[in-house]
């Protein structure tokens, strides 16, 4: 286990971050990060009035400084360090966000949370703001490739645990630390490094990347003081890759540096559901648009899928919205009606909605364990005898089929609608596509809150 | 694995916390944690002027909330979150706060820095405060008990990790928990368990009781606002106990709750150094009272230790005050010519100071396996010829043979030395004493700061 790779890993990685340099960084790259952030926006405003925060706003503002930094999506303003907490739950509360796919990490949450709040407090410019972006990505994604899956299989949440590594060094990129104070960042990120899959269900899901996007930002400004640390949190006997994973390979950290970016790989999710579903959703609105369909035309949907999606979507009478989520009946049938599966068409008003039970009840389901995870067969046989077909191969946000620049948009869109006005939202996706050019990330912030 | 104990852990301890009554407990229970905060109180203000104290300080105060509580030893008051903290940091800085042994937990760190905060904020009177600290301790202690040694082994730092669920715990039983979210606090403290045995050394050993407390704080804050978690934070597959540790024993935590205390098992650290060189100071420290020796009629001083003495304390030319405390030659030296092996007998002056250094070139150790690790056989042969022998069966400090309460005040006193000014140390240790009468925890909190 000692190849020359496992010594000074953490120094090397280090060491790159501040040497890096915005400009080596290719065009494509940077497109998936302004991407990225855009979906990331978008979760978060969506996110925004969810009471995992109300309730985490009411029990710390009391304890909390002053008002430094901007909460999406809301009105209220608190000191930069919960910002980056709140903001992170806000994030992630609709299980909407990005993932990369090779570690399931959701990238963008402990990142973006904690420098939207430093870069606000200290009026970053986009593309300062956009280089630590993809930096901070580029840290929790190798770390998570480092120990991914047995890492996860221990229990760990690994958004949260790699993703206070990812916070702390696009705020230490932020902060312009040298080497060692970078080394500190990374150590003191390190041993915050904390969350169990156990909570998946509860508020704590969310809080997991709030708290790594706080922690993070905090472990910059500690070793920005010169608060020291280990000066080898990834790689020591007793440090992170060996303490929180039965298995690890520190060339997934240090290879490669500056050669690729993880950030290429992310993917973002255009139903607010399992991924399982979505290849079912994803034919059904197809063919509901191709066809004007309405639902009451419609005599049978027979769906052919992965054996996973009914063993974890195959609750036939959901009675309230999450429980919709673990629905492929009523996710097919909301696809018809609605063409569309984000928030709105998973609460409870949409699950108890007759239009949509009728046509749930009409929907049937196979197992095949031919057909692969991302992908459907759909026959929707009509009242007058005719019968539509479609076979996705890949649903649409897979990395084979990703969503579009429209698609992304759309989803913003209905993430913001009764949260924002429209026109302001229309400025927001604006601001968030020409990012790298806005002088003063607050240009982007003022867009994004309530008024 | 799934023994009658091993379901409903985090239940049945939340049960037992909600239930406790003050008045419930013995009367010798509540004077060791009356003990343990006093020695705990000392530490703190003698850590407090430490740099790492000053560095989180600078780094965290700009983004910090009112001035809602004390940082002992300063005059900076701070919001109760951050006060958590800093109080934390400079309770465990010196490494001179008290252990339990069954775990090698520093119990009273994570718990009395959260309470601390909370109850000055709160108003609340000393009573209650003293019960909220017995029951944290307790909860902090037995989760240890349920996984140490494997936890520890692993590589986590068990103070960081057991310790936040006893500063929730306690928290929430000032905040007057009801079941279901002290449940909650317990598992909102559980997942953010963290801290690397790797950090030894660094700012960041401190950093994990003091991060522990105000995490504890933070769940037990979030909870009472209705924020949820998972209600099997201890046993579940995903959770603590599994995923923190290689093997666990679930009676540790729910047996005879309420029958016995883990305070009881406190004890005190007489000397700012590795406990393995505890009998050799004891030793040196009783000849040099009893024959009122100075050290320049010394002539030689032979050790016979237990092997490890040797192994990690045989440094024979210390050169900074750190390295003296890795040298049981310095240790006796100072033993004898100060009575005393405090901080001040640490420091880097202590070490290079000539007549400590003439005296220690005349120490000899040998290892001795038949030598227990508390005790020690002292001969200090003087220039006219004499042979004074002294055998140490209990190094002070141990569990049997507890440093008297005369000795805690004289720790706390070298301690405060410097920082607070004889007469206020006067008073706050009496007021220590008499915790349990004090109407408002203030009285005591202010008696520990700097005006």
């Amino acid at each position: 286990m000692n190849a020359p790779s496992d010594s000074e890993v953490t120094r090397r990685l280090a060491s790159w971050l501040v040497a890096s340099r915005g400009a080596d960084i290719p065009g494509p790259v940077r497109r998936e990060a302004v991407r990225s952030l855009l979906n990331w926006v978008g979760c978060t405003v969506g996110g925004a009035r969810h009471a995992a925060v109300d309730s985490a706003l009411a029990a710390l503002r009391p304890f909390a400084g002053r008002e430094q930094a901007s909460l999406l999506g809301r009105r209220e303003r608190i000191d930069i360090l919960h910002a980056s907490l709140l903001n992170g739950i806000a994030s992630h509360v609709f299980d909407f966000d990005d993932t990369h796919l090779k570690t399931i990490i959701h990238p963008a949450g402990p990142v973006a949370s904690a420098i939207l709040a430093l870069g606000e407090h200290r009026h970053i410019g986009g593309d300062a703001f956009l280089h630590a972006f993809i930096l901070g990505v580029e840290v929790e994604c190798r770390i998570g490739n480092a120990v991914y899956p047995q890492h996860y299989d221990v229990g760990w949440h690994i958004t949260g645990t790699a993703g206070v590594f990812g916070a702390a060094a696009a705020c230490g990129k932020l902060l312009g630390l040298d080497e060692t104070r970078m080394l500190w960042a990374l150590g003191i990120a390190g041993t915050q490094s904390a969350g169990f899959r156990e909570m998946f269900g509860t508020m704590c899901k969310p809080f997991h990347p709030g708290r790594a996007a706080q922690n993070g930002l905090t472990a910059a400004l500690l070793a920005e003081q010169g608060f020291t640390s280990s000066e080898r949190v990834l790689e020591a006997p007793r440090g992170f890759a060996h303490v929180m994973s039965t298995a690890r390979d520190f060339a997934e950290i240090t290879g490669g540096l500056g050669a690729h970016y993880e950030v290429s790989l992310n993917s973002y999710k255009p139903f607010a559901c399992g991924i399982v579903i979505h290849p079912a959703i994803d034919g059904c609105i197809q063919l509901a648009k191709e066809h004007g369909l309405k639902g009451d035309e419609i005599a049978a949907i027979a769906l052919k899928v992965h054996p996973l999606v009914l063993e974890l979507t195959g609750k036939k009478t959901p009675q309230v919205g999450l429980e919709g989520k673990f629905s492929v009946y009523h996710s097919a049938a909301v696809a018809i009606i609605h063409r569309a599966a984000g928030e709105r068409e998973y609460s409870d008003e949409a699950v108890r909605d007759a239009k949509v039970i009728a046509l749930r009840d009409k929907v049937a389901a196979t197992a095949d364990g031919a057909v692969r995870e991302d992908e459907v067969f759909v026959t929707i046989t009509l009242a007058d005898g005719r019968r539509l077909e479609r076979h996705v191969e890949h649903a649409v946000g897979s990395l084979e089929r990703p969503m579009s620049d429209n698609d992304l948009e759309a989803k913003f869109r209905g993430l913001a609608e009764g949260i924002l006005p429209k026109k302001q939202t229309d400025r927001l996706i604006a601001r968030c596509w020409e990012v790298e050019g806005l002088p003063d990330i607050c240009d982007l912030v003022e867009s994004a809150t309530v008024r």
